[in-house]
């Protein structure tokens, strides 16, 4: 398959655009019977969109998706979910400063060089607005899992720049506009991104994502395990440069002792693997994490070449956002259903017969 | 695809388990008029080869490998190449106390869960030996890359437990038994590890490997991109627990003035990116790392269970690396190399007609 | 991949249902630089169209498509194409009659059986509507084809029912309602379906594709050779029962003597092979025939069973085409286009370094 | 993937000459927990052998295959199964009067032109040697599909030459060299083939195929139907110019009152439809059929050219069956055990929640 479709069993493919007519995609796999509305999808599109703070691009899109083909009556039949997304706001602005311009860090070079055009209009293809359709494709196997399985999935921002933030409280992520889970870090948060604003500056971030519920089994030795399947989805959201899973780039100075997790007659007394082991899960939490890079559209001034190979300075003025990390956060998300729904499925394919749906042992000891 | 396959175009699908008759694959896709030899597989199964120094498994392997077609008078046909490696040294011993026993941190567990059986013998499909395969198929790829692209990889020892090496010099790599770039660090490296064996104890590692000569294009956007799909190579690889790109977890904490590499006449004029920009290789160098747990089997006694859930001691006493991180530096190699290969494919593919083939500006200012 | 994606590297993956709000596709994998517009696609859709003549469905359908990405000022830009063709003429009628009973001949009891439930309505996703995104991406492929490769695709009727038609002249195929070849059967075939009207009835029909200007190489053994793909290609479109390629069925009763395609310095002296050996083209043309099952919605009573396995009658009042094979016509064509556009981007990928661009002896001897 | 695979869950992957080492496969996706065992993979091989009969080639091959990997205890561990078949019957025979030559209704042209080189002894991997690994691939399957779901896969000869053979008597079809099920047409076969063989020449066959016992529910509309990925199997084997599911290209003069096949309460009143509608199984027992053509190989001499272009003359002189159709027999049973095998897999993974298990009619009325 060329690029543009995620997943085996369950895959999503998509198309379209910052600054095009619309961007949409294709769900085709998805088990019928599935109660799901638009309202289902909206949520997370929504809390994706742009333009809902002052710490993201000021880019306004209602983001409102349909769904066009699949549902019927209220319920998926089992046949290919057709999404579409139009794009409202695409300011006929003029492009001509940028259309001969690399912008540094961005996409404009390579695609240049790889396909000898490209849209330059908002980054085209390559611009994160096309994220949205992952999040609405993500939010119907979220329901799925959730509803079938009892899987839930949950993100929140580990780190931006200098603030770190602990997973004090869930339950606040959705209601701050950092998808903070650290009450005390929120103020320390708004100071930082109100200083960053001023400097015309942005910044990096770390972002988590939790799944809890997770049956054993998923994941398939010895290249599709599923870490290495979250790993693809995962550097594969823009402006990812770095993804862990458990314990991460921590296990370079652990021992082995310290390492493993036991296991005991009441569960697993630890979760360093996170959740995976051998490449299939263990039914314990699946934890990730990400670090994005700081977005490369920025009011100081860079110094980048023109279409020619000539020296050219560039400087952004635009609606952009000076941390694409907190954004993030809905898609990892997305990105980890899509890969836990497309595992399911390929397990339950091949093992039905007679994986074992009662684990040995249950998965945390408290 | 099941999960043993990877690849789109240029595609490896291996079997074989560690203590089973022979572990093998199939290589498709290879263009033909490959000049390729036994030999040119065996320099870098030697290199991962277990039973080599004091600080790898004692298990002896003469992982000589067998091409059984795909190759004609020297050359690659363009048909699927056949490659087999037989297992020598796999004991009858008793693997009566393991049977039914889970060791903490293996795939002991999660095997028995999602098949309802599993071979049991040293790991049986989830050892590492089945990397040897991954090894000699990588080197097929490497060849083609080098001989017809001048891409050269090269894999180094960046960290083991708490001493870091630096890249000073390639060229020794090869001739010590860490890979170590850094002859500053021989010294302390081997210390540690009498100390690490003595206590019957493992450590994590970092691991590094180096792209040069990339054609600027390779990757396709969104999903697969070319870091996603390095990614999941990586994260393939056994204990392997993170991976990055460029400045990998770093960019949390730059901004975005301070990361984004400046296109300048002369070539970029720095390499944060890693060499990926948008999905697709910008020409720089690609720049990978990846975080390797301890192994799991030490004698240090550990806390299981049986496959009953009742509580159990364990202790390894086998053959086995104190570091596995270290035997990672050819495999990471590998995974690299077919993860090229399949993008070049792809894009001569597609784009051959249009694709820039000379590069606005050069890779790398000096 | 579930079964709505086509192709490995020029890929399409369809939605829609015969009575949603619209049916859509993404074209996947084109090479960027291709001059395309609307028009281009509009032409062979409108050959495909219901409504056009007292043959067909009496449904009226505009079948305006909508290109809504991966074309970028006249031209395609490598990224993936949204395609998208609202549904019109989809009359809010009373199902309650079919709701509950299983037309013979039809998908309605196979996908019950299958999704537990299905979208009733005109047959849902299992409506050849669904084609005419079939027929729109294959317009894409025809079109770089043509441009870049100088290959020509035509279908024609080769029988319908008992009038066999034979391709005395491939221009008047699109001035007639019937795709018919022969200028001399079309009073038959006119006199022919009016009777078949008044009988309520339906019939089969032959239809032939022959590409011509095909490049040697195409295809690859063992399993998706070109014959192969186009096999699968063809039996996946509504209806049909039979492929052949060549000479089909007939060489059941040839021998070797005769039915080998003798080779000279002037070119093969006969094509029975229908343009393929071995799997892959041998620069011949591509010459490819299918059998059309009658339709099963006729106004005569027939013999069913509800969903509750009760006996019951079925009589089909509706908009139907009296014989399905005629519109088939542009749809092989466009799924011969994608197989050829596919197999044309995986031969350049693999084989590009060395594969034969100058053929040893012209295609065909005159 | 390359062409070297088949199936998208349950997949195999091959390679191997006709005169190198070995040939071999790679089955992946096989369920755990099924008992088999080389014998059960022999019996199948044993029928497609060469040199069994005086109609077939007399090269002597044992064909004895090695599980390598996937089983254990008698059972399979749900991970891949590597199968290999030395060939031992590659006579160091001298090639030089074919290495620059083409032999005509041969692969030889085509693999040339489209890798620049070939393996030309013995038709290299264009040989139908390499079926071998299908036919013990189709074997794994076979005895899931027999012990798991009941389903039976019953090849036979329809046709040799002039000479058709009615399915009267399914018993005796592995008893006589031609897999004839018509205990009336042996001598009839015997004789012809005894002339054919003076003569010097060969001759074309129709197979069919039998699959009893289905579930209903099995094949992914709208590309991969189960009868397009049928078409796509049997055009994919050697020497295949044609297919037919049902009543084939009979359908061409059939009326829809005579075609749609009735559903009962007491089942399906018929099955013209050949157990397929919409793309999906029906329970109806799947019918296939598949013309061959006479093997090219022969002693009558033929007009080629070499590798120059320039004109030549061609005698085989060598092993080779009169026809190749008769051994086709096993090799299609292989392949739609292989179809139905990934089907089910695909159905189970995405509809086990809501499909009906209990058809809502018996499969075919009495």
């Amino acid at each position: 398959m060329a690029g543009n479709s995620f997943g085996k069993l369950f895959t999503l493919t998509t198309f379209g655009e910052s600054h095009g007519i619309a961007i949409g995609g294709v769900v085709d796999g998805c088990p019928p019977g599935l109660e799901i509305s638009v309202e289902d999808l909206q949520v997370d599109l929504d809390r994706r969109k742009p333009g809902t703070s002052r710490y993201t691009t000021a880019r306004r899109e209602a983001d409102e998706v349909k769904i066009l083909s699949g549902v019927f009556e209220g319920k998926t039949t089992g046949t290919s979910i057709g999404l579409l997304i139009e794009n409202t706001d695409q300011r006929s602005k003029d492009y001509s400063k940028i259309k001969d311009i690399f912008r540094p860090g961005h996409a404009d070079y390579t695609y240049q060089q790889k396909y000898g055009l490209r849209d330059y209009r908002g980054g085209g293809r390559s611009s994160a607005r096309e994220t949205a359709i992952r999040v609405a494709a993500g939010a119907i196997a979220k329901k799925y899992l959730k509803d079938h399985l009892g899987v839930e999935i949950r993100g929140f921002l580990s780190q931006l720049g200098p603030v770190k933030a602990e997973p004090k409280d869930l339950s606040i992520v959705n209601d701050n506009p950092f998808f903070c889970p650290d009450p005390d870090k929120l103020d320390e948060l708004d100071a930082y991104m109100r200083d960053l604003k001023k400097e015309g500056d942005s910044v990096g971030a770390k972002v988590s994502v939790v799944a809890t519920g997770i049956p054993v089994g998923l994941g398939e030795p010895v290249f599709d395990r599923l870490d290495a399947d979250i790993a693809h989805a995962m550097m594969g959201i823009n402006a990812v440069k770095g993804v862990e899973v458990g314990d991460g780039f921590d296990v370079v100075t652990q021992k082995g002792s310290e390492h493993r997790d036991s296991l005991t007659p009441e569960g697993f007394s630890s979760n360093r693997s996170g959740g995976v082991l051998g490449g299939i899960s263990s039914g314990q939490d699946i934890k990730v994490s990400l670090a994005l890079k700081p977005t490369s559209s920025i009011s100081v001034p860079g110094e980048t070449v023109d279409i020619d190979g000539n020296s050219a300075e560039i400087v952004t003025k635009g609606r952009h956002d000076p941390c694409v990390g907190i954004r993030a956060v809905p898609i990892a998300e997305a990105m980890l259903a899509l890969v836990l729904m497309d595992h399911f499925l390929r397990h339950r394919g091949q093992n039905a017969d007679v994986a074992s749906t009662t684990p040995v042992i249950p998965a945390q000891k408290n």
